[in-house]
């Protein structure tokens, strides 16, 4: 299955963008006809020429393009040929299997959530991310999707994260933890609360739930996949990302020598995008990979690459099987 | 004006805030006079013996104590006696003007709150906590005494945070942003947009509003006072903590040098509470610093100073009278 590349959306798109593709082409990790790009036909060609590439790939040509400033589905109805939709209509007529943007992620998920619609069973999508912690990589969701969230949507959420967990990092019995304000099942809001009940009653042999985690434990290795709701885990990865940001000026403004700010970024980059290159939103019907609005080029191989895995590992078919299996003790309450 | 110090809360209690108390004492910095101890009086009087301190504080003696897991409402009722219901009486009885506590924190708030009340026209007390970013110290606010907060209660907590700034960092006009996922005035839920605008309203010569900032500015800088609700508040407190422990790790296990530890280790400092040993407990009648429960005998000293700057600046008096000026642009939603 093809992936439809958005050259447009991000703050360095295209140019920053074809180059990333470029260097996934070059390096001979992807093919030609692995990929679809959607953009100024024009300016992609000349930018693989630039680039000594002969085989180009399919090219679904627009002009328009969401700006990370429009309101989203207003954006959507004055360009219906922006290329994040564009994007989704390559999905939904089969001639990709997923897609990668680095635009306004709020177009995106409301262009993907429209046009592809929800995997069977599911009731509200979530942006998961995956990081780095003590014990190797985990997923975080919702990063912002859904910032107001019932109890059925985070019980969703876990259950999509732990196929996840299972398909992309190979781990079998994936371990859930609700990010929450304190250990005890009795903390935190009516919201947390009900979630605990419903996921203590769900565990089974495909996940365990090791309950209420608390923020300190997000990067110690206790779970591979933290449920929040989208308010809570878009700070929470905001915050990560400005702390940082603020670690490394610190690092340069006290003149601290190159091996420490080497070291410094190689582990603050296992809390950005940069092994994965992207965010997916997980629940509906295609692979959808979200990058940073500030990514540069080294961000698409690696979104590439993630786009490929979930589509090989069929994450969506095992998600659409675990809420079926679940559906009994899926809480009720969505008002 | 005395400090009240809790020698029995806290996981390393009494040894360590003891060693704390005697080098804040042999360092000179503070005087017996200004200290009471709430404790068992032999244990204290042996530890100061073997520090070789003649000058002991005066002792309210106790061997109570509520724990980190007790419930803090049932262990009050239970422990009448409990130190830091102590602590909270010789505030009350104006024997200290504040204390300082590194025991269970719920029961901090409740003995703070019920025993000494809150301050004129306070709907909710807050806590706070001072970190440092790009441009110096901060205070995030509330990091968890009021998890589900309404309009009225960040309003305050902004103004209570300003006037915190004021005498704590000498900010003459201090900058408040308003914790949120997007920077626009409609972002977030009615709480954030009901609490935006009546910020908007209430700027003037002794507050400026920066409006909303996002989680990756809350070390760049942009603000001297951010606002959250304590469950947001509670958890970017504590995954900062957990990434922060996490890089150290990362460093230790890397085998990174000593020189590349130690930068670390200064830097990460700004982000727990080594500068000021502890939260505040802001809106109640009374100074109340609240110790993480990990705290080792380092805390104490900070901890002590940032006690005395607050009784010596009267910021109590100072919200009080913010709080009076700013009435008429107060929310009134309670509900």
């Amino acid at each position: 299955m093809k992936i439809a590349v958005d050259v447009l959306g991000g703050d360095f798109a295209p140019d920053e963008i074809l180059l990333g593709v470029a260097i996934a082409l070059k390096g001979g990790e992807f093919q030609a006809e692995e990929l679809v790009l959607v953009g100024p036909e024009a300016k992609i060609r000349a930018a693989f020429a630039a680039q000594g590439i002969t085989e180009v790939p399919q090219i679904l040509h627009t002009e328009q393009v969401i700006e990370g400033h429009e309101k989203p589905i207003e954006g959507l109805r004055a360009k219906p040929q922006a290329s994040v939709a564009v994007c989704v209509g390559a999905v939904k007529q089969g001639l990709a299997g997923g897609l990668v943007a680095f635009g306004n992620t709020g177009a995106t998920v409301a262009a993907a959530t429209m046009g592809l619609g929800l995997l069977s069973g599911v009731r509200r999508p979530g942006i998961g991310v995956s990081l780095t912690g003590e014990s190797g990589r985990f997923v975080l969701l919702d990063v912002g999707a859904n910032p107001s969230p019932k109890p059925l949507h985070l019980f969703q959420y876990a259950l999509m994260g732990a196929a996840y967990a299972r398909d992309l990092f190979g781990v079998k019995l994936p371990r859930i933890g609700l990010l929450n304000i304190g250990g005890e099942s009795t903390k935190g809001t009516p919201l947390f609360k009900d979630t605990h009940k419903a996921l203590t009653a769900a565990a089974d042999g495909n996940m365990a739930f090791v309950g209420n985690v608390e923020g300190n434990q997000l990067f110690s290795g206790c779970a591979d996949v933290f449920v929040s709701d989208g308010f809570v885990g878009n700070m929470v990865l905001k915050v990560v990302e400005g702390f940082a940001e603020y670690l490394v000026h610190a690092a340069n403004a006290t003149g601290a020598g190159e091996g420490f700010k080497a070291t410094l970024r190689k582990k603050l980059g296992a809390a950005d995008f940069s092994e994965v290159g992207a965010a997916t939103l997980l629940g509906v019907n295609g692979v959808v990979l979200i990058g940073h609005g500030r990514s540069r080029a080294s961000a698409v191989l690696p979104a590439l690459r993630t786009a490929r895995a979930e589509i090989r590992a069929n994450v969506n078919h095992h998600i659409v099987e675990s809420v079926a299996a679940h559906g009994a003790q899926t809480p009720t309450q969505e008002a």
